[in-house]
């Protein structure tokens, strides 16, 4: 084994924390994700710092929180300048490459504004959140009345397929995220009804080991240069839908029986209560529902890790596992039913604590191998993580990046938590869950702030907290925000809130060098202030200002 | 009188608010300042959103606070991509141009980043904060061992002074910010006993006369197409020294007493002790050093206001006073020894609080000629007011600018206070009072939480509240941020203080109009979540997934 060279950054979209089987579920066996764990380090209390995919993943591109980046919904843009991942590793030598989804939406009016080409080198990685693009994929390829969601999604993978002989104007639907009947007729997934039925397609085809396939291509392109390749798939994110042998693999005796309760429904804060009464939350609140899309989604994880071995094993064959961080992890949950919801949303562990297991190649991690670590951390920890990979030093990217090297916890020196508590959050004024809860756009946003011990949610707009006791409760499913016993709890939580919204997020453009450099850089470039007579002055200032000579105003000597 | 078409928007740099007679100053005569206060509105409780000035003037021209935009001191450059009044106005079809200072310090590596050159048109908005440039000068010229402060300080003031036969390689330092003695030797007014001294130059030649000559030179090169002049002097800004007659007006006896007491510098809280323990808070402590600054700080105003006279005559007879929205300000005040602080910095209205005259010339602002307001206003708020000149409706910026217009209040339909409180922040990360504190640059801020009848700062870092009773103790001469009495008014204010923290700040690429758009549009584009089967869909989204036929995977039938 030697130091990590390269770094490869392994997301699932939509896969829920306890769907693996290193982190407890039953049924669902995941042993090559498993075998990653044992390998390295699992992280047992990881966090995003928003359960919205995009948001998330802009935070974990950007290594900064939501309300420091500002993209805080889907297709809500991350506004140019904002420095990410590619930034900083590309100013390390490391390339940083993606190969699969990132849910960027460019800011393309702050680009026109800049007079900054999509067609450039600049303008391609300012509109993909600073990667290099190998291959994007965001994994959808929807059509409606307006249009598609996403004209570019799924573009590459669609050639794919019909160059593998699937003939259709939209494979990517038809064949990969579709049923068909006997008489040849689309049973779509976004219907889901047809989850559970086998995907209209053959296994290698699939999304996921085209995706594997597609990440084994781009680490052979590479010679020597460092990389950083985020190999980002769209499973087990909807539409769910899985191939066989997977479509008939799990069964309702395989579940995990949904954790909610007709209390916590009858007795909602009224923000929680609009998003149980959401679409998706009353959908998945259904056993039909639910009974069609649990097979489909423990399927597509099987799938998933499956693709995972197929993956591992290349890796250790071509030697790459021996120089080679791998990071495993997702950008949020799936409540699949708990809580009365559906989605990833709102900021329950099923949809806010993320699966994260982190290998380390350098024999200095050897010590922590196999080893659970029950800190609180943050998907923002990656990007300082990969920093010092490529032999940075944190404190030069602190002014801009908000989390904290997880390096510490991976070697086994860690002296301290890395984080006292854990920020995520979520906007929901782009949704109509706002006029319905009747708050303005500028008040639609909640803030979720979680210790080891509590998780406390602040609603903008004039609700009460919502609270609940993680050791005792670790269901989440009495809600604790109106506790008359809970007040002293509750400013505890509201201190930490507080602490953290007044941090400085926006002074990325000077460092802390620099900040230190400029405490005596004024004087020494002539301003001298509270300066009575020379005497006072450094000579080597006031010399500059001394024994001049001058005529008397307009040439008069 | 008609609508403005056009905004004069004056501002001086450190020109305290109670230096002007209409605002009660009982030595100094400023009757033009106070003609613009009788035929507009004056107002009596205007903030800076911070005392230094690079980052309040930053606040003022992007409409944002200083943790919104993180210019957070002299020197942090503005991060490129920040919209601007320029990015508004022009938007409007009105053009936004500089004549004079800015102290815009432009974000080289963000700009070199995202390929933006400096010599382009978009570059050099980008690098002028968003304004185009008739003339720039920040008016300062100093030389150090290190070089210049400002490398491009008064190049146009220097040619014209030497144009007119001021023969020096610096003539902005060696004759109008100096003095000079019999021998012909220059004395600096970079040395403060110097600044009583007349400076060598002839009244006509100094840079408030000329910078009001360039104000209406670019006025008159204007055609019928509407503009908005920054008309941006640097007086009575240090150094401080002002030409004859100015320079004999003034003595001891026109002097405002210290505001201070041996009580608040014998108790100061820490962070107020080290401001105290500055250099110039010492220096300005001084009887010597206020009675040779004072005579000069106030001759400038005299002379300042003295251009005011010269420049709306000059507006009168051309017409443009008929359609011309006029706006008068500073950027911060200037302690002169109160509180034992000298400069600005810190929060006492010597500082933070400035004057500020708008005069619209609407018929609908008739009924406002001559009035004071009394509600709190900032410095953010102009740049709304004038987005409404330009015919902009503020909900069309209001995710980008934290202000509001004034308009309500000029136009007496205002039903409610523009503000609740207001902000103002300082970052002395920059300086070395950090140092000595013993806090680390991330934690050298401080915030000032204002009502009409409290004043609360807090300092990060552990500190106390500092707290003064603006009723009672109108010159903050007694800080109760220890009081046990006061415990109620302070976790007020820092409600405030978190309510205006947890703000959504940077969600900038996505308008109020657009966010509600998104409520319904990814449905429309072919995302349905939570739809079971096809009858719980709308038919003109259904229908796009019904009734497709495809061949049974891989080509079979």
């Amino acid at each position: 084994m030697a130091k990590a060279k390269n770094i490869l950054f392994i997301m699932f979209d939509q896969l829920r924390w306890d769907y693996l089987s290193c982190y407890g579920h039953p049924h669902l066996q995941t042993p090559n994700m498993d075998r990653l764990a044992a390998m390295g380090v699992r992280f047992d209390r990881a966090y995003v710092q928003s359960t919205i995919c995009g948001s998330s993943r802009m935070s974990t591109y950007t290594g900064r929180y939501v309300q420091s980046h500002g993209a805080s919904w889907n297709n809500i843009p991350l506004k140019v300048g904002e420095l990410t991942m590619g930034d900083h590793l590309r100013a390390r030598g490391m390339g940083c490459w993606l190969v699969g989804k990132t849910h960027m939406m460019a800011d393309a009016e702050g680009m026109a504004r800049l007079g900054i080409e999509a067609d450039s080198v600049i303008g391609a990685r300012v509109a993909e959140c600073g990667f290099d693009v190998f291959e994007r994929d965001d994994g959808m390829r929807p059509e409606g009345p307006d249009g598609m969601y996403d004209e570019g999604g799924a573009l590459a993978y669609n050639d794919y397929l019909r160059s593998k002989g699937y003939q259709s104007e939209n494979p990517w639907h038809d064949h990969a995220n579709s049923g068909i009947d006997e008489d040849g007729n689309v049973l779509s997934a976004w219907f889901l009804k047809n989850s559970n039925l086998p995907a209209n397609i053959a296994e290698e085809d699939s999304e996921t080991p085209y995706m594997t396939r597609r990440g084994m291509a781009f680490i052979e392109s590479q010679g020597d240069q460092p990389w950083c390749c985020h190999l980002s798939y769209i499973k087990p994110h909807w539409p769910y839908i899985v191939p066989e042998p997977y479509a008939s693999m799990y069964g309702p005796q395989d579940f995990l029986r949904p954790v909610r309760s007709e209390e916590e429904r009858a007795n909602a804060h009224p923000v929680m209560k609009a998003f149980m009464d959401s679409k998706v939350g009353q959908a998945f609140s259904r056993d039909d529902v639910r009974n069609a899309v649990l097979p489909a989604y423990m399927g597509l994880i099987k799938q998933c890790d499956d693709q995972m071995g197929v993956l591992f094993d290349w890796l250790e064959r071509t030697g790459r596992m021996q120089d080679t961080m791998i990071v495993l992890t997702a950008d949020h949950g799936d409540f699949m039913g708990d809580h009365w919801m559906g989605e990833k949303q709102f900021f329950h562990d099923a949809s806010a604590r993320v699966p994260l297991i982190v290998y380390d190649p350098s024999p200095e991690a050897d010590a922590t191998r196999g080893t659970v670590c029950d800190e609180l951390v943050q998907s923002i920890d990656l990007l300082p993580t990969f920093y010092e990979v490529a032999d940075g030093h944190i404190d030069e990217i602190a002014h801009v990046a908000e989390g904290k090297s997880l390096r510490p916890i991976l070697h086994g020196t860690a002296d301290a938590p890395l984080h006292d508590f854990v920020i995520s959050e979520y906007d929901y004024a782009a949704t109509p869950m706002a006029e319905r809860l009747g708050v303005s756009v500028r008040e639609a946003v909640l803030f979720m702030v979680a210790t080891k011990e509590w998780k406390m949610v602040h609603s903008e707009g004039g609700f009460r907290p919502i609270l609940f006791d993680l050791v005792n409760d670790p269901d989440e499913l009495v809600d604790l925000g109106g506790s008359p016993d809970h007040t002293d709890i509750i400013d505890e939580m509201y201190a930490h809130l507080f602490k953290w919204t007044r941090r400085v997020s926006q002074r990325t453009t000077r460092s802390k060098a620099q900040l230190e450099e400029m405490r005596t850089a004024a004087a020494r470039k002539g301003i001298l202030l509270g300066v009575y007579d020379e005497d006072e002055a450094p000579l080597e200032l006031t010399v500059r200002y001394r024994g001049r000579k001058a005529a008397d105003k307009r040439g008069e000597v």
